[in-house]
């Protein structure tokens, strides 16, 4: 291959390759608080490349379901999603938290798009079969649409997406936020260069739960084994840290854990815990 | 010209120019019915060419507001939107009603995609400054981004628009769906050959508010002017026509309102109410 050659595979190949995705997942107690959202989000608008962000919300939908006086039942940290209940984290989530967050990515010159699972059918799911506790209107999610995601990401788009998938023929599912953002960072994978941010409100995986300053810098599957066993990774943090090496078994380049408040620091890879796939 | 130039002249701008677009406002008690929301679904999936829907939703807003006991203001049929209201309609305009409409069209194999008007930036508004009210977060229309809303249509997407808008800083803004539908077809009508519906209970515009079989089948700028002054035209429809006339004025090819249960045969011009430029 000649030079000209060369340097004409390069761009439409290689540049192509790895054009890089952040696809970030924004949960806990920052969505509530008006000045930390607006800082995660002024952080978010500046992430370089193409982005992503999922939110989840179920604080406030546990706040409204309070005020509607319909009672809400959590088996193992996951909500049991009854009609009453789809009504509510779909109005929460797909409206009030995902357009308050559009607008004021508007604001700050990102042109998002606000979306659920169902919005161009980019996330199909079905109805949880568990034979031992029907979690009602619960989500388990079949297909991304990497195509339709890419369309959008490519004139521009910035996407905001609420935790709320459908199953094809009409019906609305609750869906676990951290499993859409592995879904979604794992489709797109094979296509652009992906790291994945869970953010929350603490600084990392912690190894004391009351220490904020204990942050694991790195977790692999041999160090993940023992902190499982001595008990020093938390119950609430497995299943993040399972869909966490999942995501990097599928093609994911990078997965970080952390505050997201350091929402670029993270990215930066200078402060969080980083799951490593070996 | 020759006759090869002419055909590919033809294909090139002739044909593009007559791609059709329908721009279907629904309201009213249809979106409260479960029954008649499905059937209308039912006829907007069988439209053919490009389409948008644009919806209400203020009585579910109304009953809403009256579970979590939000008192509400309206003045000449427009909600006082105060900051708890604006929270009340954005969950159920632009989450619950139009997630769950998204949803049944994409069971009907229509590639949905569910926006408000802070979405990809498509309506931008301000607050509306009116001397003697305040309407609060109410907002009146400024810009709609053609370009991006062709994007969306040419790739396969039929919309589905929630009443709500955005000023640019962040700040959503109820906005009434009949302006938006009006607002969303002249923007387009110099791209397409746009008809432009206003759907709701009645079977069109009545001459006799209690008698289903009044409609008048035509409104034109001549009978307008005697049928407001003899009244038969009652002041709910005014703005509803206004706002159609001036639409016409603004480029848009049909102007027809009547019963959603008729969607198909008021866009064939066989019922409702047929509004004419002169």
């Amino acid at each position: 291959m000649g030079y000209t050659s060369r340097i004409i595979h390069y761009f439409i190949f290689k540049k192509i390759s790895v054009e890089k995705l952040s696809v970030i997942k924004i949960g806990g107690n920052i969505i509530d608080n008006e000045a930390n959202l607006a800082s995660f989000l002024t952080a978010f608008s500046q992430i370089e490349g193409q982005k992503i962000l999922i939110h989840g919300g179920g604080k406030l939908a546990t706040k409204m379901a309070a005020d509607l006086n319909i009672p809400q039942q959590m088996v193992d940290g996951r909500r049991i999603t009854d009609a009453a209940t789809l009504t509510i984290v779909t109005m929460v989530y797909a409206g009030y938290i995902n357009k308050n967050m559009v607008a004021a990515l508007q604001s700050k010159n990102i042109n998002a798009l606000g979306i659920c699972g169902a919005d161009a059918n980019i996330i199909k799911a079905h109805k949880r079969i568990n034979a031992t506790i029907d979690y009602g209107f619960v989500g388990d999610i079949d297909t991304v649409d990497t195509e339709k995601i890419m369309q959008f990401l490519h004139t521009g788009l910035s996407l905001v997406v609420a935790p709320i998938t459908h199953d094809g023929t009409g019906q609305l599912l609750n869906t676990n936020a951290d499993t859409m953002a592995q879904a979604i960072a794992t489709a797109l994978s094979s296509k652009y260069e992906v790291s994945l941010v869970y953010s929350f409100e603490r600084k990392g995986v912690l190894s004391a739960i009351e220490d904020s300053n204990s942050v694991i810098p790195i977790i692999n599957p041999q160090n993940y084994a023992a902190l499982k066993e001595s008990g020093q990774v938390n119950e609430g943090m497995i299943p993040k840290l399972d869909n966490a090496f999942e995501a990097l078994q599928k093609g994911v380049s990078r997965v970080i854990i952390g505050d997201a408040l350091d929402l670029l620091q993270l990215l930066a890879g200078s402060v969080g815990t980083t799951i490593q796939k070996n």
